[in-house]
């Protein structure tokens, strides 16, 4: 506390991220990254980015980036925004779409970035309570609102929703911004972004830090109407001109137009996650249905917390959340095989 | 405009950086970019950091960088924060601590992002005019205030003030935040970050991306008493908390380590400015006294558009504001020897 802070500093609760370990000893299943390096050819264009014209600023409005993520979903640079991490579009989004006098909802178990930024910007809240059996039903957003953002699949809880679903929420809301967070999409679900081009109220929100194995470069980016990428653009240049720097914009571009490379690894993620849940399985863990690169799965006995602690003290780490109704459970993320066999190793010894 | 949008984004009036062509055929002196390359060591380290790891996140404090910086100064990890340029920076501090009761002051021909800042936050802001002669004198500021921020040197107007003058501020306003916005420091004034061990209220920001030349890899970082820097970790972990990317931290840590590249860098610039405005003076142009990499220059006839617009015809690119007191003056990027020769011969040619 400090004499010299905005008043509105006394009052943030800020994100906690999962650990990062600097020493890299851990088998690191806790923040959701890909265990499969990044595709050659991005990396292959960030060296050759690394070069002398570093000096200069890149692009403000990174069109090479924008023109890469249109063609491959089939929409215009114009329905496209790029920012520094999924999450700094989604601070743009809260502060630029999300704000208005009737309440923003979203789920009461859900990433947990979403009340931090409501409370930044000042935005009241609802959240929508999950069913008892961890599904979102987008028929329980019944609350008359100003906004509705949740993550497909849902975390922790990597279970996804249908379009149709989505699509009958985008017809009930026709004047609310409805923000698909599909961080995890790859794995498993189905993007919303055709469906961009008919509902001009939503907005979808994906990373280049899990499917695209570049959490380390920072790229997210949205896609939806241009009126909607308007406000996103106006608000990032009334905070930082150039958010993604030069390396940045060339190498998830390069990323984006690698699609062997991102299905071979998608589909190799999806093939691990059902050996392992096989095995969790027959370990009597309960482990919720995923489409994401992880699983939500509760421990026969229920205790997640001191498994967490265990497997950490082995040299594994996972993600455990102490909060009402998921104190039970533990988020997985899916490694290689090699990392998946020593760590289902490690947990039978417990 | 949009039924969509948050109330403020209809009243943003975002920040416009300056041209940056994708085709380089320009000399190009518009932006304040440094001519000359990273270091090689940096680059080094960019090139080093490329590699897989890429899949994982980085560190969320950018402790290496912290450290680096740390060093370079004299202080402790717990007086730097870093940020996505020192735009980003900028942001988290207008809205962590610059937004009180009381106004915020800065001086009316300054860096043009303030207003965008204060803007976007919503807070009030009164301008203090520089001086006949665009002298910034501290003692003009006179009015009770909530937060103080001027650039040191100023621009687009390249002229320094003393410590003195700054300490005296820090003393008068001891209940205020003073923030010294120090991107071009490095080329003639003295940084204030000394004067941080004495004055809690004092917070000092810098970028590479001028006299470290990594404009392209989004790197500012500010220097304070911990309980500002506190206040800033605050709003960074409620907005992003990833920032800096691998590359970022390890190029940023690696310019940081390389002193003699730095001073000798920062010397050639000095030396050209020194040519350069004797030619400018030759030619009848009125030449501000500066302490940056850039001059602001009123040419002999005050036709500054004119000549922005002719040079800009000819391939050479420099910054015209068009706005009361300043819009008979060029702001000119000081390059290499080769390109002030061939932008003064074009000039002469007009």
């Amino acid at each position: 506390m400090s004499q010299y802070w905005s008043k509105l500093v006394h009052n943030l609760d800020p994100y906690v991220p999962g650990e990062q370990p600097k020493d890299q000893r851990y088998i690191k299943l806790n923040t959701n990254e890909c265990p499969y390096p990044p595709s050659p050819k991005a990396l292959e264009a960030i060296h050759a980015a690394a070069d002398d014209t570093l000096r200069l600023y890149p692009d403000p409005n990174a069109d090479t980036l924008k023109d890469a993520i249109a063609d491959y979903y089939g929409v215009t640079r114009a329905n496209v925004f790029a920012g520094n991490g999924s999450d700094e579009v989604l601070a743009h989004v809260f502060c630029g779409l999300l704000k208005h006098d009737k309440p923003l909802l979203y789920p009461d178990i859900s990433y947990s970035f979403y009340p931090v930024y409501a409370n930044l910007y000042q935005i009241e809240a609802q959240q929508i309570p999950l069913r008892e059996d961890f599904r979102l039903c987008l028929g329980d957003y019944s609350v008359d609102n100003g906004g509705i953002i949740f993550p497909n699949p849902n975390a922790p809880t990597s279970m996804a929703v249908g379009l149709e679903a989505i699509e009958a929420l985008l017809q009930t809301y026709p004047d609310s911004v409805v923000v698909v967070d599909e961080a995890y999409i790859d794995f498993g679900g189905e993007t919303a972004i055709p469906l961009t081009a008919k509902y001009p109220n939503l907005l979808v929100v994906q990373t280049f830090s899990k499917s695209r194995s570049l959490a380390g470069l920072r790229v997210g980016f949205a896609v939806g109407h241009p009126d909607l990428i308007d406000a996103l653009e106006r608000v990032k240049n009334s905070f930082n001109s150039y958010p993604l720097g030069r390396m940045a914009i060339a190498g998830a571009a390069a990323a984006m137009r690698d699609r062997d490379y991102f299905e071979t690894t998608c589909q190799q993620i999806i093939a691990t996650r059902a050996a392992t849940v096989q095995k969790l399985t027959e370990l009597g863990f309960s482990v919720l249905p995923s489409a994401a690169n992880f699983v939500f799965a509760r421990p026969p006995q229920g205790n997640a917390e001191a498994i967490y602690l265990a497997l950490k003290q082995r040299g594994v780490l996972v993600r455990y959340f102490n909060k009402p109704r998921i104190n039970e459970y533990l988020r997985i993320t899916i490694g290689t095989d090699e990392e998946m066999t020593e760590f289902l190793r490690i947990l039978t010894e417990l």
